[in-house]
């Protein structure tokens, strides 16, 4: 959409309303200021302007890795609970919240499952995926406009009629293939990678798929062997691209555990990421190890371990922050976050209280609770940083 | 030397004067109340009054072990440099400065060289050494009183007449025995183990007796070999009983290094001593550790690495702090320090100030140079605080 330059005399007031009647919530300049160096035209930054703007996040991960947890822990940092559209299908995978709309990546699968047996292809193949309209609508919601989403039916299998997205505050991305699509890719101004290590998905596999749902252990194996190329081709590849690739690995505490309920949890920081600063751990850019149980706080067995420093991931240089091991009480949790710099909270003991609030999600009591958490707080400095930003250069452009 | 009771109607300066007319400089009652909970006499506290009290600092080590740049560094510390008594026997052991005088304890060996060979005993072995008169002259120098101490004279090996010793504000026995006795070992105010391991003792002797002096690798081995027995049985004991230990050990950054040119050292230090708060890293009481070479701070291979945590040592509960690597530039060295806790230093930057004052002295690129000026100042702070509770203690009984 291309809007007509304000002229001189135009003042911030006028220009506000003038926007929001022809191009609101356009986030296209925007965009352009945060990832690229190319100067936008003037036009598209006062387009851009407006408390509206639609901030776009991308999360990749595995089915069943918990992303609906973090997408939870999220959305409670912005404090609204997200919810199924109402009165809408049931079925619908949407979630929205007051300043968050989360869409599932597989309304974007293109074969539904009889298609994708019917052509050998499974749903990480992007011949089974609308890379096309994923970008068209995305790029839409980015520029205000609301789209009719469709619908991939997990129970039926099949597509179901559209649904209507409006635009939001805040647009997640989340699915199999957020980062896969270059054009889809250039318009997150965040990107998450979920990384499960293959022992740890094989535990959790086990552990749902064998004790609550009575598979065997080989047929367990076999669908994990079965996805695995085209994961390895597809999906795996995207953590290359993410701003936060989160890593869950078995934990390094316990000699021989693997049944995965001890992690060591390992959150791999870009560097250089326009309005994200990595969390870090006392002495920013040197590498430590800390063990915080000791005289001052006492743990239980395994007891708690941090590891903190740079790394090269990806030829990207990135900053790493690793938790081993597992609270057990309040102490535990307060005394950790105490210690850590760069959390973007907004007051002392932001991430415990919200650890606190859901308590009963997994993961609440380790590394994947607790980063997801700081993440989510993240999220909303990366999100306020980017529209006070576009913000005073829209006022710029109009006092000029 | 008993002490009339000051009579009630005394003041303050009644007191001062009283004492050091007839007991100036008795430490032992603020002894007591620094080392042990039995309530002192009155009559001792008003004695101890005071601003020349006398602190004793024990200093244990094998000869040839870096005991004479510790006390470089230790007197620096105070401002002064220390000498030998002047006009008296060039041959003298004792170093005084204005703060502190030194004194080694070979001067109070029984036997002399020759005494030694007749009786077929080391100078490791306490019966060459005459406690009796090593305690009675540490608690005469310690109660204000000054000594006419013997001096071992190390050309000739033969005991020399005399030299008079008088109380200074510090006095350090440093040699192999200062916590040997267990009166002497009562005496001390503060005390220090400089424990130099195997390998690195056996490097040192290489170097300096092989390449300086022309010794063959078969005579060291055997010399090593011969002193071994005694100082297992009379030396290395006195550890357990000091409160810092600093053990100088290969460094584990290069794999088989057995020159003992790059170390690793370690301050053990023992918990819950009277005016001595360990020193940390980051985080109190937790076990961290840190390598400050990164992206803030560039240093040559092999690096710098620290260690930080609580630990037993002999059933004491200790905290210690090792550095392993060694420092190429100021940079480094003012780096670290910044992020070390409780070094009582006066300003900022003081550690690096001494170690860079005396960057001739062997260690002072390593971990023995960085240890030994930290030891320095807590010595300082203990001896600071010694010295105003007493005086506060006896304003108080003056008072009352």
């Amino acid at each position: 959409m291309a809007c007509p330059a304000p002229t001189a005399t135009s003042t911030p007031a006028t220009v506000r309303s003038w926007n929001s009647q022809f191009c609101s919530n356009s986030p296209l300049a925007s965009f352009s200021l945060a990832h690229t160096t190319r100067r936008p035209r003037r036009a598209l930054v006062v387009c851009s302007v407006g408390p509206e703007k639609t901030v776009v996040i991308g999360l990749a991960a595995d089915s069943g890795c918990g992303k609906s947890t973090f997408m939870r822990r999220l959305t409670s940092v912005f404090g609204g609970a997200a919810e199924p559209p109402k009165g809408g299908n049931p079925d619908s995978n949407t979630l929205i919240s007051d300043t968050t709309t989360v869409i599932c990546l597989d309304d974007y699968h293109s074969l539904d499952r009889y298609g994708r047996k019917d052509k050998g292809v499974t749903a990480l193949d992007p011949r089974a995926n609308n890379f096309d309209l994923m970008y068209e609508q995305v790029k839409a919601l980015k520029e205000g406009k609301s789209v009719m989403k469709p619908i991939y039916n997990h129970v039926t299998g099949i597509l179901d009629p559209a649904e209507q997205i409006n635009p939001p505050k805040i647009l997640v991305i989340e699915g199999l293939h957020p980062m896969f699509d270059a054009r889809v890719r250039e318009l997150l101004d965040f990107s998450i990678y979920l990384d499960i290590s293959n022992e740890v998905k094989f535990a959790w596999k086990i552990q749902r798929d064998m004790a609550e749902r009575g598979h065997s252990l080989e047929s367990i194996k076999a669908s994990i062997q079965a996805r695995k190329p085209d994961f390895d081709a597809f999906i795996d590849p995207q953590k290359q691209y993410a701003d936060v690739v989160i890593q869950v690995l078995p934990t390094e505490l316990i000699p021989e555990e693997n049944e995965g309920k001890v992690l060591r949890v390992r959150m791999v920081m870009k560097e250089g990421v326009n309005f994200f600063n990595p969390v870090y751990l006392f002495d920013e850019g040197s590498t430590i190890s800390w063990i915080p149980c000791g005289r001052k706080l006492t743990c239980s067995y395994p007891g708690i371990k941090f590891f903190y420093g740079p790394d090269i991931y990806y030829d990207n240089e990135v900053s790493v922050l690793e938790m081993d091991g597992q609270f057990d009480r309040l102490e535990e949790l307060i005394y950790v976050e105490s210690h850590l710099s760069n959390i973007s909270t907004k007051f002392y003991g932001e991430v415990t209280q919200q650890m606190l609030k859901h308590a009963d999600f997994p993961g609440s009591n380790n590394g994947t609770g607790l980063f997801q958490t700081i993440v989510g707080l993240k999220i909303r400095d990366v999100y306020e940083q980017l529209i006070s930003q576009t913000t005073g250069a829209s006022l710029e452009a109009a006092k000029a």
